[in-house]
């Protein structure tokens, strides 16, 4: 039982505050002789580093890692895993207290604030401690050695599909173009509407929610497992982990509850390869908490940040009333670098579950 | 880790298939001294039995519990808890597997039947073996001990709010109603709606979604933890463990990405008992990971099951292409029963966190 | 965190009083298609089964083992698991109660009477309740499943080497002579020796202490782990975990300590099948926490039993000084049924690791 | 489930290598507002940093302590804990890896060498890499926090009992007198006889194991739980998961083989301050797993290192036949350094068990 654990046979701990000398995690349980380089790593870091366009927070963290243990070179001298634990770390170098200084006191409303020190009696409360989403930078270090496990037969792919009310058109969807506008948009069709719209958010010192979509390809079948270890339950519990996530859904997702029968059930053929082919994927990849071979589809919603200029009713330490407005850099839309760590956390279920399987069907 | 057990420090083991001579759990964890009785378990499990309208299966099942140890007298003769796990058993009496015959060969699309083929390469296909929303019952039975443990000043309560499109009215909710009818409806001006609607779809040998409700009340601030125990991510982890859930929510939800951070940031005053008093409960209950003190509120979706009387396209166990039609005695809306699940589920969350608080925090 | 399983993938959780209904144990994370009958484990259980000497207690127990659920016939109808949880029961039939009504109230000295008291604040006196050394027969049913795990290639067998100041004379080692002597001794020429002094043990009414040693042939090099998933370390867990074992030893054991680097350091040759072999085995077949492929060789003792006919001071639940003798059905050297328990946690501790590594290592 | 990770809600997460840039640990779990700082626990470490006398190996390393995560000033300025990961990192200051490349191809016997090759396909051989025992400066360094954790009122200290077969004499016992020698030997009687011995050995380029005793006063009752998750089991999980023990006592021990039921239960009265009184110790503080409120008594024999001048027969990677000598810098006694490793290992299992004892009976 941990706190700080994710994973049970491909595992990371993470540790590290937000405005603390370093963050860094420690990947355990991954198989031996696994090339991985720092570089690696640092792609997919790079496509979460805040202050990449406006959209995001202008902290400056170059975001650079560095892996204290747990590679080696092989025989032919490429940097291998060697099977024991592989510890990532990133300094943190643009920490500007002083930014933070007003929330020492009083609770930011909507915020992790309140329940730290209802729970702690005391918080690192320098840009949030603990609870800044700057410890998904570790999810997403490990969720690119967690794909080097996985192989480039499963492909796991993020986008985000609504910012407020606005949602992609899914007639136009294109994973191509995801990594070339800074909402990891699949419809290039949004951009200019959702670029319009979060100047707006933004320029009002205001926030908004956003929706995630991820998507695994090249999934075997078999991962996970009858009851409470099911693949869906681990991605529920791996999305609602990241911060600001308030819904998952696994395939029809909450719509499922308006289908019946006949239009859920997914027919079943043999395909062209000799395996079974299914003629629509409403269980989202999934029967029974384990993987049909299927693409598995996920998503999750991420409510607007509570950082805003507006100023809210709160209470302080002392427990009195008072108001308070965050001042500090903030996303106006956090759900965009969601993305990548939703991906991140599709590889690192999708990794553990790859090894628990083989642990018990060989 | 465990591909059959709950929660950490309060912790359910279940077993047993549908058709077996019984099915089980082991509670482990559980602190000494809790009075806690058959009849109470009994209690829980009634409200989950089949049978007991037109809109549910038609099993006939006693699901009487048998408690085999972890309870002993204590100095006035009150059966307690010793600290030792608990084992409960209820035998299986009305297994009619002749009903079943038919999909030992063929995969009911939509179940569990392909998936734990591809996993196992052998599965219990009578009844759907250990798929089989039979194992809720042990979640339930857990579940009233859970509650047990956390007092009478904790309140959990279900109810089912949508069935297919039909959505109850919030303004009408009243809790005194949910035990009142067959559906577990906070809406007294639903049901009559909801029987005509379910009445067609069970004559038509049909099934439908539907979502529930979970709300659990005099919640203590400061249970769940930062980042990998968050309360939301284990009551996300345990609501998706139940049979057909494909979208789990907390507070606001998926609704969440359409609010700004004005309108989802909970202010907070100082209430009459000098406590926080939250001004809303966009939040669910819970901020970073850890409890307000807030009630919780949790919703999730339930799929239409898949056994139906509509003939569907399938492939058999040899990888031939068929059809299959599956007519064993099935619930319309398997929803419904999901109520006491669900609030089983929560129990069992908060006891585990409850524990896993006092450890930490004392 | 689990307070009453044993193992990681490959698990065991027990619950069980020695005087309640019954006592049973879940066996979760077994592979599928393993073949295993209820007759199987019963052979194990008899060898563990009280009464079949005047040197082991007189209670009464048929130890029937039934498999209620994670069994299926496969193809050809032979019973094999199906990757569910296995849970096995055995009717408690012997209880006689009466016998223990003496020590309701005051503690035995040396036994769990008042720790169990100082931690829970109640017990089940009777029998021992959950500390009697009945609760072992699962782990030597589990043990038969986790035998059939490891396969026909890997051979566990233990042995009894001392009874009090009486040790086995290693020269004459026999395994073959272990079963067939009411010691489990590998010594046939100690047989005599120890009859006649356990003879006067018994009818002094007092008891003794002994030293098993169980050995594994057959497993692979490669099993375990460097740090906290140590093989030797898993198996001083295991040992020590058996009631009234106070020492556990790997190879040269406590004796390591007297030995020089010369000595201690198993030499390395290539042997006729190409593979490594060692030409000494202080190691214990385990180095670095990882099996050379040499035998695992363990090690633990047994202390005398506290339930004697001579009185002994102690005190009551009340915190009044008394004297305690207790009358019941005991056995003058509990750690000859010791010897079937040792080879089970043996059993359990591979296949666990057996399963470990193929995750990790493929 | 972890390789890397030792205890259950106070955990220790260590990672590194010998020869890589730092090692570091993760401990998670610890309540919040617990004083801590670097100082105290390089305190600890500096009693087992290497270098100290001629008598352990001549490595120079700083081993100055960072804390990265987890602590923060309170109201009064004081660092204590914050109750999220602390996060501890050591660099390696003195590798002088051209002292190792001599192994890099052959296994030395009695080392990890060969297994780690037989698991993982590759190891950093540098210094023996993860295998090294100076992974247990962190178990140290972790084990100064759990030493807060529990509080003044438990007082755990150790000493070194036996260095081959010379055994300190138990009457001289002198717990003042072990920081001040460089045998942490209890008898001052017996530092000449050691030291003389010692020269000896490490003049032949030899080396000798030894017996470390660890004692913890001042254990509150109540601590362990009945069946896996006994007191003993896990102190012999953790002392055996120290790199070169073979053997490991609590109490009587080993000898509790030849003790008869009399001589071992360890009588009890009612002490002057009302508690329970034992008039022996033969338990060593444990009765069913659960403290009594005696010393805590654990021993624990460690093997002498095969890094000898010797030269010793062995294989090499290619699975040719060769010899090996180990000319790097070693400690012709191990044993030494293991005990304040061994107070570490107690102080993490107490730790752990006081938590878990608060979650399950408050």
């Amino acid at each position: 039982m941990s706190h700080n654990t994710f994973g049970h046979l491909f595992r990371m701990t993470t540790w590290g505050e937000s405005h603390g000398p370093a963050i860094g995690c420690v990947v355990d349980g991954c198989p031996p002789g696994i090339p991985i380089t720092a570089e690696e790593i640092q792609v997919q870091l790079n496509r979460r580093k805040p202050g990449q366009s406006r959209f995001t927070t202008q902290r400056r963290e170059a975001d650079a890692v560095e892996i204290l243990s747990g590679v080696f070179p092989d025989a032919s001298g490429e940097q291998v895993t060697t099977g024991t634990p592989i510890s990532l770390l990133i300094h943190n170098t643009d920490q500007r207290s002083k930014d933070y200084g007003e929330i020492k006191d009083a609770f930011r409303p909507g915020h992790a604030d309140i329940t730290y020190w209802s729970k702690y009696g005391i918080r690192d409360f320098r840009g949030g401690g603990r609870s800044s989403a700057r410890e998904t930078a570790m999810r997403v270090a490990a969720g690119a050695i967690a794909r080097k496990v996985l192989g480039a037969g499963v492909v796991i792919r993020g986008a985000l599909i609504q910012i407020g009310e606005h949602k992609v058109d899914r007639s136009r969807w294109d994973w191509e173009t995801v990594d070339t506008n800074p909402f990891f948009s699949p419809d290039p069709g949004m951009v200019p509407e959702w670029t319009h719209y979060l100047d707006s958010v933004r320029k009002n010192g205001s926030s908004v929610g956003a929706v995630v979509e991820v998507v695994a390809e090249g999934v075997p079948a078999g991962l996970g497992a009858p009851l409470y270890a099911k693949l869906d339950q681990d991605l529920a519990s791996a999305m609602m982990s990241i911060n600001a996530v308030k819904g998952v859904e696994i395939g029809a997702g909450m719509a499922a509850a308006e289908l019946t029968g006949e239009a859920n059930a997914d027919e079943i053929r043999i395909g062209n390869d000799g395996k079974p082919r299914f003629l629509s994927n409403h269980a989202g990849g999934i029967l029974g908490g384990i993987s049909t071979g299927q693409p598995i589809v996920c998503r999750f919603a991420v409510k607007p940040t509570s950082s805003i200029l507006t100023p809210r009713q709160t209470i302080d330490t002392q427990g009195h009333e008072t108001e308070i407005v965050t001042k500090g850099r903030h996303d106006p839309c956090v759900g965009i670098r969601a993305v990548p760590v939703g991906e991140a956390m599709m590889a690192l279920v999708l990794a553990d579950h790859l090894l628990r399987h083989r642990a018990q069907c060989g």
